[in-house]
């Protein structure tokens, strides 16, 4: 096995080149097998085994700077840089993490976890060089789908201008997440099938030396229509107009071709891109078939590339959210729904089938999508954008300015809200609540189980009066029984679900079924733990607590989310507006740190927030009190 | 006058299209009288008179829809639509908004205040238009400095692939608001300067007359040449790539040569683009000549265009920042500043002069801006972001994902914290301290006096464990004198300013000094207020809250910040972390809704914030308190 002897990219180097094809089919070999027990992003990095060996066995990694746009594509980048070994822990608590980690490697130069930083984060870094008169290379890998957006459009735009040493290579695998949408990718779609280049130029060149050149007029005409070639063909338009040198398109799995074309771009002054071809999932036949399927995987058999079964459970929220949204917008023709390529993750694809015209996967593009949501709401349609948690912080402002200021009733589907596991932290969804609730006649709802998120959605649609966020947990539900009739749950009003005199759990989300655990442990114990179902975040029911206060029951808040600014601060605040000091109050949630990859319990174990761990500081909080008494 | 009988778009229809010429003469001399009067946005509407003019005779607002970029040009829009005679008023209190506002017009359907939101807008209306099987024009109007900005390059591409009927009108005037860069720039400025466009497209015709075209390989060939004349010359290869006719070039200030080309886009199908030429301040010589001050003015004499000398008083906070960059960057050769498009409003002109390789302009590319930051962090440099608090909101998820969670020691010099007097709504600065304060390892100040200001820069460039945000007022500092070398602040440490033991006044940034007022008043009333300044809204002085809670003493916190998870919410967080609940605290600060356009006193005085009132306040709590007793 060459893999053994490759534990870091000096060894790489003292492979003679015949053996890479070699290594690449080993490392391929390995991420089949390993990814096979531990799951993880297996197309993406299927693509980049040729390319990720070229790049380490011609630049000198830690000192020339390797950026990986997203990150998910970074596994043959751990592989060749020491961290083969750690895979059986991939992604599992304190084990390796899914994406580049400075404190694995130095050879881990850039975090990532979203998309379209790496341009960015390179421009700066070759900025940086260069203000200090240092010498080493900056490479991004970008892909194609990451390219629209927003972000690398305006970095691309930066660093153009700027003409800094710079290489971006680009690793068009003709799909980010779900199929690529959008002009930009038609473009590079061109690009791709334009098989004749060299022919076609050579034929060009050879046209051009027939016109005449004399006269001034005509020499300067031909002077552009040489120009023009750059445009004609497939040589990359788009990037040469910005200013970048453009090399490619090349053949991302023959080691060859690509290690000619990044030697070359290695020794191109000012911005260059590579154009690289690849196939997700390539040298798989089942993730080759279907890159979509294969994105991220659980467990699989190698043989046939089937998943391993999960034990049927409750259905999980994404699934309910997409099941009642096409049940929503059977009755209901305003209904629309939006998707920054997360169409097969936010379980969009019925609803697509369905109601194509009313389905818009607008790419990676986080700003246009909730702004176009609002445009949509001017004219009386219902958008409901479905977008993780995380990616909608991509479009905050337009949040504020475009949708809460023009009070518009965009529903946002808030997906992956709470802890989202393997992915870790850059994916946790735990900064909504904060950041949505400061906006004035915001509507923040979370449903206690699956048959309330429906509840909720349906609400949400039939509210008009501004926008609507319902986050839900990419989580399995409770296993409760679906409703066969949607129900209008008013605006503002939570729901007592276990009576008791001792201490009021004011839980969110998912943290009420959570509670009524805790309440059970804690009846053990002889306290008589009221649970309440807050529903909302914004508005709070203020009859509610109001009635607490009266009553002067200790009051533990719960969310699935971070305490600084959240649904507890929210109670707090409330509080203290109205001067009501007497009153005992403790607020759970996440703490002020960046929970890392691990199963969601073992997150919500490590902040505390297992029904074990809530009655033991509910019991905890309550002795203090008789203490104190 | 023309100009009385206009004060709708019917009117104007009314009129011969000979006259418009002078109708567009009558406005732009309104408008440098009204606007000498009030102030306001000058130069970008003086370029488009006879653009609007052209819209709105050959097109039939309300029922098509006109969406103004930024929406710092729509003036004439609103002479046009019978609000010429509010213009006394305007961004006044409770007078003329200086941006398109729903509710003052049905010619205003779309708000704006931000850049580079008409096209996601646009797209969404004629998605809805479409679906709802209507017909009517969608038309944004868009400067070529917003073209830079990520999301309406994320909406070109979405709408170019979809090929919707929707008109852009680029309305290229050389500039935004700082001198514009960046590639794409470049290009348009490649265009701009093409003035044989006819001419030379003609000669290439001819040229290609000559060129056999029997044979296959070459009939082909020529196809493609064809082809390429649009990426040749002038027309718009940027957006004839993603799928747009593009019109154009066209003089903005000849209403025949507008119309003309205004018309054949409206008989377009698809999306299309209309390169219009204008000039800002056009007209007017003063502000024709140097746009960027005449921008934004305030009054100033017509015949010179000399502004009104304001009273001298202490130098406004972004003053003093952007003096103190320059005292720190002569010491620390690690320090970069870097603005989106607001140069001269962040006060970096003396920076960018003295160290210009030191200072970067990104164009409006917010995103990028802050990833720009963390990837220079990350090779030791110390990069300061000048950024207005509403603009931050823009890079959000670049904060959270690429600076804090890499743990990267960016200073954001947040400027326009708190109110933001006559922008109004889109601009206030009343969000950040919520939408900041919830990253982990976050270090938020905010100074009470100019000269605090200055130290807490030179702390923030001496910090290297993380990112820290100064958050400071756009308004005139208290007038203090100012140190001559720096001092460190210690981190997390407030500073009690003035003693007393009846109520603390918990004060952060601007309102120390209000509070410091108000406790002049309430000591007219017996009452003896303490004064801290907070310094911190992360991480809080724990010490300091530990003790006025052993001390029991009535809190106020204060700040020029949205209450909903602000500085006030960290404080009762913290006391409700350790469990602290026989304490009195009132939290004061901007309440949950919209502060529109005024006079930053006039927005004070509105929420309650002026010293006089705080007074109040803090007179009936503890009144209550002694009733209560």
């Amino acid at each position: 096995m060459l893999l053994e002897r490759v534990n870091s990219p000096d060894q790489l180097k003292q492979l003679p080149v015949e053996e890479l094809p070699k290594l690449a089919e080993e490392i391929r070999r390995f991420l089949i097998e390993s990814l096979s027990k531990t799951g993880g992003h297996l197309a993406s990095n299927l693509g980049v085994v040729e390319l990720t060996i070229a790049l380490h066995y011609l630049f000198d990694s830690p000192r020339d700077k390797l950026l990986w746009d997203v990150g998910h594509q970074a596994y043959v980048h751990k592989i060749l840089t020491g961290r083969r070994e750690l895979f059986p822990t991939l992604r599992q608590y304190k084990g390796l993490c899914g994406f580049p980690k400075m404190r694995e490697s130095a050879h881990d130069c850039w975090e990532t976890g979203h998309s379209s930083t790496s341009l960015s984060g390179a421009m700066g870094m070759a900025t940086a060089r260069d203000l200090k008169g240092e010498d080493y290379k900056v490479i991004a890998v970008i892909g194609d789908g990451a390219l629209t957006g927003g972000m690398a459009l305006e970095a691309l735009n930066h660093i153009g201008e700027t003409k800094k040493d710079l290489m971006i290579v680009l690793n068009d695998n003709e799909m980010s997440i779900s199929p690529n949408v959008g002009a930009l990718h038609n473009h590079l779609g061109r690009l791709r099938t334009n098989k004749s280049y060299n022919k076609m130029k050579a034929e060009v060149e050879q046209l051009l030396k027939k016109i005449p050149t004399v006269g001034v007029p005509f020499a300067k005409t031909l002077e552009r229509i040489k120009d023009s070639f750059k445009y004609l063909l497939v040589s990359g338009v788009f990037f040469e107009t910005l200013g970048f040198t453009y090399l490619g398109p090349v053949d991302g799995h023959k080691l060859d071709e690509l290690m000619e074309s990044l030697r070359m771009a290695g020794q191109t002054k000012g911005p260059v891109v590579v154009h690289v071809v690849t196939r997700k999932g390539y040298g798989y036949e089942p993730a080759e078939n279907d890159s979509v399927v294969y994105h991220g995987v659980g467990t699989y058999k190698i043989e046939s590339g089937a998943f391993q079964k999960k034990a049927g459970g409750a259905p999980a929220y994404p699934a309910v959210f997409g099941d009642t949204l096409v049940r929503l917008a059977e009755e209901d023709e305003r209904i629309v729904a939006i998707t920054p390529a997360m169409l097969t993750g936010s379980k969009l694809e019925k609803f697509c089938e369905k109601f194509p015209e009313r389905c818009f996967d607008v790419g990676i593009a986080e700003q246009h999508a909730v702004t176009f949501a609002a445009g949509l709401a001017t004219q009386g349609l219902k958008p409901v954008l479905a977008i993780y948690s995380t990616f909608l912080q991509r479009g905050y402002d337009q949040f504020i300015h475009d949708v809460c200021r023009q009070k518009l009733p965009v529903v946002f589907a808030v997906d992956r809200a709470g802890f989202v596991g393997e992915d870790g932290e850059t994916h946790q969804g735990v900064y909504d609540i904060s950041y949505l609730r400061n906006q004035p006649g915001m509507v923040i709802m979370m449903p206690k189980d699956e048959n309330e998120l429906q509840h909720m959605l349906y609400t949400a649609v039939q509210y008009d009066k501004g926008p609507v966020a319902v986050r839900y947990s990419k989580a399995a539900g409770v296993g409760v029984p679906m409703d066969e009739e949607f129900k209008l749950i008013p605006i503002g009003k939570s729901e007592e679900v276990r009576p008791g005199t001792d201490v009021a759990l004011l839980a969110f989300g998912t943290m009420v079924q959570t509670a009524l655990e805790a309440a059970g442990l804690l009846e053990e114990k002889g306290i008589n733990a009221r649970v309440i179902n807050a529903r909302f975040a914004k508005p709070l029911d203020r009859e509610l607590l109001d009635r607490l206060a009266d009553e002067k029951i200790p009051i533990i808040t719960l969310e699935e989310a971070c305490i600084e600014g959240g649904f507890g601060s929210a109670v707090l605040e409330y509080f203290a507006a109205w001067e009501i000091s007497d009153i005992r109050i403790k607020i759970l949630g996440v703490p002020d740190y960046y929970v890392e990859h691990g199963s969601i319990r073992e997150q919500l174990e490590e902040v505390g927030l297992t029904p074990e761990q809530i009655a033991d500081t509910v019991n905890t909080f309550l002795s203090q009190k008789i203490q104190k008494a």
